[in-house]
């Protein structure tokens, strides 16, 4: 029997993490290094106990709301499985667009649906300086919501991407590197290149590289951000990246040279993301229904954007990396050269020779969900995991 | 432990509703003083039981069926918390509004999505004489079914809305009022206002207004319902809220006057709603498909509308009632001047005065379904209560 | 108690069905008959197990992905039903119809969907050559997922409608056979009439008598096809029937005459198809995107069916019929004389007096998907059974 929880639970005993209780898990950066690791271990241990047949259901029922103002299908199926392994069904809350309106309505809506919610997932990543206060407001309303006898439970927030940070992908992320690299001890000077690369869409959120940058910097790894000038991210996210740079032991800085990013990296990221000046811009002409202005934007953001269409992952950048060899991420699905766009992120033979690792990286998002919800939700989560074992467990199937 | 069932299933013991097996609730005046008392106790045992934390699953497994003809979101969350809560899995029926067609297809339709459920929540509020017609045919169909043999379970229908009652509303306001004034036996004498108020959109449904006069009048409460004339209510229900009230002890009066309704009311629930003649004007242009017929109802009944915008709950209305203190009621969502529209249903500081309390009101919602379930579900409800508690419970949440 | 679950268990262990753990159920004849026989007892077991008020979950959790290409009522309640009944919760997948796209994209999608999937069930009927072979990729790319390490678990497809094969409407008219007629060895002999009928729509599926054909024909029985010249299903699909019925002792034969079908029939199955070649030719067109072909085409074969509106089970033809009481079959909905259309495949009166019949026939459809999941889940489907009623068996309703 391949099962020893043991391992994790004596983990979580070592770990300060009792703030993580009804709790949100809004921003990686909002939370404190034993309460990341402690969501790497919570999901490495359901992960266990799946493959070891064992029931990781610790409600006997319960809903999870899904809240996507974007479309998805992988976030959307990695949160539905989160979900039901921990014994929620899943209640999709279909808002027209129009429905943002003011603070009273968010209030009234976040009240409305979570009579019987444990948990709340939210992506909301379309407009700069909009998601992330929206789930703030959605948080704010359950917790009034809470003390106020209205809600019996105080449902737990999970941010399935805003537009600061995309913390389901960026710890699945991690914890694809620490597996990959044998241990979160193994990735002290380790060389990561999180570099932006051309796609014909120019208008992705930049959530993931933020995510990557504020949260890669916190294990003593050499965090390189790429991309050409006008493709800068949010000030503040750099800013933290440089300081956890420093108190991890490790280095943090920018570069406007991909090859740069690539020469000696052990991990490269290559992916498009939108110029954040210029969602701003966008944002606001949206606000103003200013079509004209919009069009204008996008016209000027395409001829932009094509100017660097040679930021893109092909063999002769991977050759500059650590013996040629670094390992590939991305969160998928990635614009492939010659496959699903004429020229994109990268090209097709090396996406081909790392599909597997980043199949096994996709992987992780349900775990690293089901674990936010499981320490939201668990007073005690070492017990928790215990319970889920006692008798021998429950089998998932008989 | 604050579990206490005890009391709840002493209530039912006294209670006469072997008639609730297997049977429907479809509209409050079908069920007795027993039956009608019998939901709010097993309501107030669910709550029970949920606050602490003993799962209410009185089902492994088993489907409960929406079927949504307008759109909703407390109702429908109501409804899938309801479902969850006693083990049911929501499966939605989206079907086309031109389905509805002929007896055969009804019946087909009905039979055919029926093959695993447990449970059938209808809600069908746009046209008068259509919504409860159509759940009777369901209902039939479904009995049939089963008589046959083709169904192994025979679904309960629960009514969501439909365009005569919205008893899932009526009575999870009931139970509120009940607890707001220490129990049902504080009611007597009590005044409500169930007042229609202005609101830009003038084609509300019926259903609240008179949900709310055909069953408020059974508790021996003095109800007034109160709108501008050619805003009547179906002429039935009236005669039904009459009888009602000389049984229970209460009184039940109709005034054209705001103000009359207002004066010393303990309770006002203003909210607008469509002129019922108009509405089946409507329903017989839809039929013709007369769509210069339908424009031209649409500006008159805009411009008649519009004359009644003094019809408001402002805090000088508040100030008639008792002691200036009524209990401010509404289904939500409100119109509120200045916030959601110009001019509204009430006033923004008034909403907000009891904005909590109305948070309370709707809460109540998902436990009033669940116990409709829960009745039409057992065969001996008091025994079904304790089997919840059988060894202490399942906890509902590990 | 009426529950004896032994009669099942004993015929399981006499049937070889070691090769249906982990596989798929794509076409009926890529199964043996021992296969097709343990889909028949598993699906009478799990009736047997829900008569009786015992669970059948053999999941404590887990999903069942459904991705429909094709609307869908009947089919997609009977998938959730069977799905729900094993303990699996239905996660959708909205796909886009433009998203088919190349190999890699179908890889990437099917791995995504599946990290928590122990199903996945896909209807695609609508272009000929096409459904089969995207079922065929799906299940290729979640077994590479699997043996990578990727996939946990490895997702077993059930086909709900291909271009081929309707196996679960097939399986479910079976069943329903051998109940009417007391057992299968009863069957020996019999006469099926399948024919084609006359319906204003041109273009239904061919899978359901292409279905019929190919699984009738394994049971002894004189198995009929009927068409007008023009509308033949698929060659292989024939030889396939023909090979069968020599095997199993009955026979196969084709007939352009409706009236020779329905002679001395036993059991008639009159259904409107499409001609295989225009339906070719048809999805030639739509990717070439020449939609003034599809146009011309269009009117061409709505010109060429109107020909045979004398196609149509009417009481004179039901006369023909073995002592004039052939069971009347149909997958339904049916398209009714004077009903649902002015000329259809069958007269209101035959329709009505068979229409428990059909709706008996129809509701074996939930228990052959869920015997299809059954025995691809379970390594010991007799054991599995057993576990189920072990201690008497969890009450599906407490």
């Amino acid at each position: 029997m391949g099962l020893n929880i043991k391992k994790y639970t004596e983990e979580l005993k070592n770990l300060n993490i009792e703030g993580m209780f009804d709790n949100d898990f809004l921003l990686t950066w909002e939370k404190t290094d034993d309460e990341i690791k402690a969501v790497f271990t919570v999901a490495d241990a359901l992960r266990c106990l799946r493959e070891n047949n064992v029931s990781a259901r610790i409600f006997d029922s319960g809903l999870a709301v899904s809240l996507f103002r974007d479309n998805s299908t992988r976030t959307r199926f990695s949160y539905a499985s989160a979900a039901n392994m921990l014994g929620l069904a899943v209640q999709d809350l279909d808002e027209g667009k129009s429905q943002i309106a003011h603070g009273e309505t968010v209030r009234e809506t976040a009240n409305m649906i979570s009579f019987m919610a444990d948990v709340i997932g939210i992506r909301d990543d379309m407009y700069i300086g909009k998601g992330n206060t929206y789930m703030k407001e959605v948080a704010h309303a359950v917790q009034q919501g809470f003390i106020e006898g209205v809600l019996e439970q105080r449902p737990t927030l999970v941010n399935l991407q805003c537009d600061i940070d995309h913390p389901t992908q960026s710890m699945a992320d991690m914890l694809h590197i620490i597996h990959h690299f044998g241990g979160v001890e193994n990735l002290k000077g380790k060389k990561i290149a999180m570099s932006w690369a051309y796609s014909p869409s120019y208008g992705k959120p930049l959530s993931v590289p933020q995510g990557v940058i504020g949260l890669m910097t916190r294990f003593g790894m050499d965090v390189c951000l790429a991309h050409p000038e006008g493709y800068e991210v949010m000030e503040d996210v750099q800013k933290l990246a440089a300081k956890n740079a420093e108190l991890s032991g490790g280095t943090y800085r920018k570069t406007y040279d991909m090859k740069d990013a690539f020469e000696n990296a052990d991990i490269v990221y290559p992916k498009s993301w939108a110029p954040y000046a210029a969602m701003e811009k966008r944002t606001d002409l949206y606000a103003e229904n200013n079509q004209q202005g919009i069009d204008e934007l996008e016209k000027e953001l395409l001829s932009h954007n094509a100017k660097f269409m040679n930021w893109t992952c092909t063999e002769e950048m991977m050759k500059l990396t650590r013996d040629g060899k670094a390992l590939y991420m991305h969160c998928l699905p990635a614009d492939i050269t010659g496959v699903s766009c004429e020229h994109g992120e990268v090209e097709a033979s090396v996406f081909d020779r790392y599909r597997k690792q980043q199949y096994l990286e996709a992987g992780f998002k349900p775990y690293i969900i089901a674990a936010m919800m499981f320490l939201a939700k668990s007073k005690n989560p070492e017990k928790m995991l215990n319970k889920l074992l006692s008798g021998g467990g429950v089998p998932r199937c008989l």
